[in-house]
């Protein structure tokens, strides 16, 4: 490693934003391969992190430890863990042939503010810690949080029996070689000390295009989007010739379905204007492969289903008006659905207090006071379901995420750097 | 067979029915499958249909001769083939595993007509041939009609060239095995003498729900639909994560094709309010298997495009509106459209005096007087397009055709044979 300079009593902004970068260039160093990084949780990838991590916590004088689920806990010096603290956190771990930012962003800022606070010896009496969680992404075992649900005793037991894709390793033996307490997370017990998070500040790239649509270099999130999904709806009507059913006759699956989404479209349109958070989407839609023909009119189409909101409500409420246009779809145009599973991913609000926090924080600092929601899944979700009043600072970024072309700019990033020392500087 | 009774000197309705019912079930048994029945084209299967034929012919005192492309021609027996005559027609063969009246009937019928014309020992004034159409289904090789199409020339090199699915038989072995002039066909020339044919008469079960839904045993045809087809259409958007994405920065395709079809739709339903024949269908239409996901915005979209009407400019006019609407989704909706090679087939219209000949004959038969167009394509249709006079008679049939569950009820059946019986007898 191009050794960065270690800050002591005081930051110069020079120093951290080189700190900054050359932990950046260091961290896609030991994590590349070949096409972006990958950092497979509770192995090499992520562990090269986290080593790196440490290191440089150490170096500035910072203490590390691990917690019961091998998640890495960065303290100052004269924090003993006892008492509630400010947590800031974000995870080490990747997607395969993912970006450097997704994740890393958000350790590097927390060790960058921990690394200043340990400079000014700010006192513990409302301790700030860093943690460095694991297993975030659900690409290896299908299970996303891994990390951050087993510290609120949130994994089942048939999480723990997943196998990593492509391999035989169980999620629990992978845990157990990290040093987890698998023993405890299979009862389901919480591991993390009640008290030990009285807040939980979370800072991540936006993996949407909307600060760069809208020219934004630091948002405030909201909320994180729950979901309401089916991976499968069929629409059966009837099969025929294209050319001898007349339109009176015809159960057309495809002008049902498109009928359907158009209707969705409209609810979705007037729902907005109204300012409810919303996005829905059909990922796959298709004809049948084996029975389709140009001159068929189609007898089935199978679709997938979901919407996103911050909202309970909105979701339960628009997944009711799904259901109805179906039945008015139905009626209109003589073909039936069926549905398989319906799957729920809980929503997570912000905590009021942290965003109006962060929103004084940004006007003072000369920044955008926006709010975004976030369409992706974060640790934050689960810390703020748990009950932990948390917050999340977006930092703008190019081309989404989960792919080796994410792009954030290093002044885009030393802003929320900034933001979040800020809110962390100024005690809960 | 169980021989049908030889019908001389007039016609018992009786007689007349049985020999209907025993033809057909002769043709059944001779040219069944199993599981339907299979006529393949200048094959065993048509063969077969075709020797039945001649032989009921001829042991009916009718006279039997091969065209020069290998169709059977039915005539009275003093009829020299050298004066312009009515043309009762329809075809031999079938799709594998199809039904026995999808132009089994229309034979059968032309059968019993030409035996009742010879019972009565009527003048060959104004002859009346019956033609046996032979490769009319496009089943085998990828063309339909080859019989009748190459009675005037529109065979293509290219057609000859193309090989028996599951073969290496190219159509122009199968042709010439059959005995017909490959040589003159090559060419492109037109095998039936000029003013053989001065009108065309084809009965044909319904292929469509239609005469079902109204309750029509007989209907008059108005004309054949052409139809103009795209194979694929893509539409190109953005794909993106399904969740952080709001609906002011998506580039949705299943969207845009939603939109697009409804679009359609609602054109459709309001052309057809003004009496214009139009069908319009997206038979196949499918996001990327390779890439599509429930979470993921899908980027890109093909589907194949279908109108048919009976009219060329009904055709040419909702293709422009099709090409404005995709504009105007792409507007919308920031996508792209992509079209690959448009395909046209013509469209057919029945000649107007035929039709008002069969409304008079129906009306004075106490049948209904229903003009319906046809979806599927004839030989009537290659016929009309020549400049021979036609026109259609279709009797009622349940569950399409092209399947093994092909239904005409024998009542109906004999109703459309006493319709073509009436217009044959009296005379062009």
């Amino acid at each position: 490693m191009n050794a960065p300079a270690v800050i002591r009593g005081g930051v110069d902004a020079g120093q951290w934003r080189s700190l900054a970068e050359s932990l950046f260039a260091e961290l896609h160093k030991r994590t590349s391969d070949g096409l972006g990084i990958t950092r497979e949780c509770y192995a090499e990838g992520e562990e090269a992190a986290l080593a790196l991590f440490r290191e440089t916590a150490e170096r500035h004088g910072l203490v590390c430890s691990s917690d019961r689920a091998a998640n890495l806990i960065v303290a100052l010096p004269d924090d003993d863990l006892s008492k509630p603290g400010l947590i800031l956190g974000s995870h080490a771990d990747s997607v395969p042939h993912g970006g450097n930012f997704d994740g890393g962003a958000g350790v590097i800022a927390g060790l960058l503010c921990m690394i200043r606070l340990a400079g000014e010896r700010r006192s513990a009496a409302a301790p700030v810690r860093l943690l460095i969680l694991r297993g975030e992404e659900s690409a290896y075992y299908g299970r996303a949080n891994i990390g951050s649900r087993a510290l609120f005793g949130l994994l089942l037991p048939s999480d723990l029996d997943a196998k990593r894709s492509g391999s035989g390793r169980t999620l629990r033996e992978a845990l157990q070689a990290a040093g987890a307490d698998v023993a405890a997370i299979g009862e389901g017990a919480a591991l993390m000390p009640l008290g030990f998070a009285a807040a939980y500040l979370e800072l991540h790239i936006e993996q949407g295009p909307v600060m760069v649509a809208r020219d934004l270099s630091t948002a405030i999130v909201t909320g994180i989007r729950g979901n309401l999904r089916h991976r499968r709806v069929v629409c059966r009507g009837e099969a025929g010739h294209s050319g001898t059913v007349p339109r009176w006759l015809r159960r057309d699956a495809v002008f049902a379905v498109s009928d359907l989404l158009m209707r969705l479209d409209e609810h979705w349109n007037r729902l907005l204007e109204r300012g409810i958070d919303l996005v829905v989407t059909s990922g796959v839609c298709s004809t049948d492969p084996e029975r389709q023909a140009i001159s068929r009119i189609p007898g089935e189409v199978y679709f997938s289903f979901e919407v996103r909101s911050q909202s309970f409500e909105t979701l339960e409420g628009f997944y009711e008006l799904f259901r109805s246009e179906c039945r008015a779809v139905s009626d209109l145009r003589h073909v039936t659905f069926e549905f398989d599973e319906r799957i729920y991913t809980e929503p997570a609000k912000m905590d009021e207090a942290i965003i109006n926090r962060l929103k004084t924080l940004s006007g003072q600092l000369g920044y955008p006071i926006e709010l975004l929601p976030s369409g992706a899944g974060h640790d934050a979700a689960v810390f703020a379901n748990a009950g932990v009043p948390s917050g999340m600072i977006f930092v703008r970024n190019r081309n989404g995420s989960h792919n080796p072309d994410e792009s954030m700019a290093i002044d885009d990033f030393m802003r929320g750097v900034e933001l979040m020392y800020a809110f962390a500087a100024a005690g809960l």
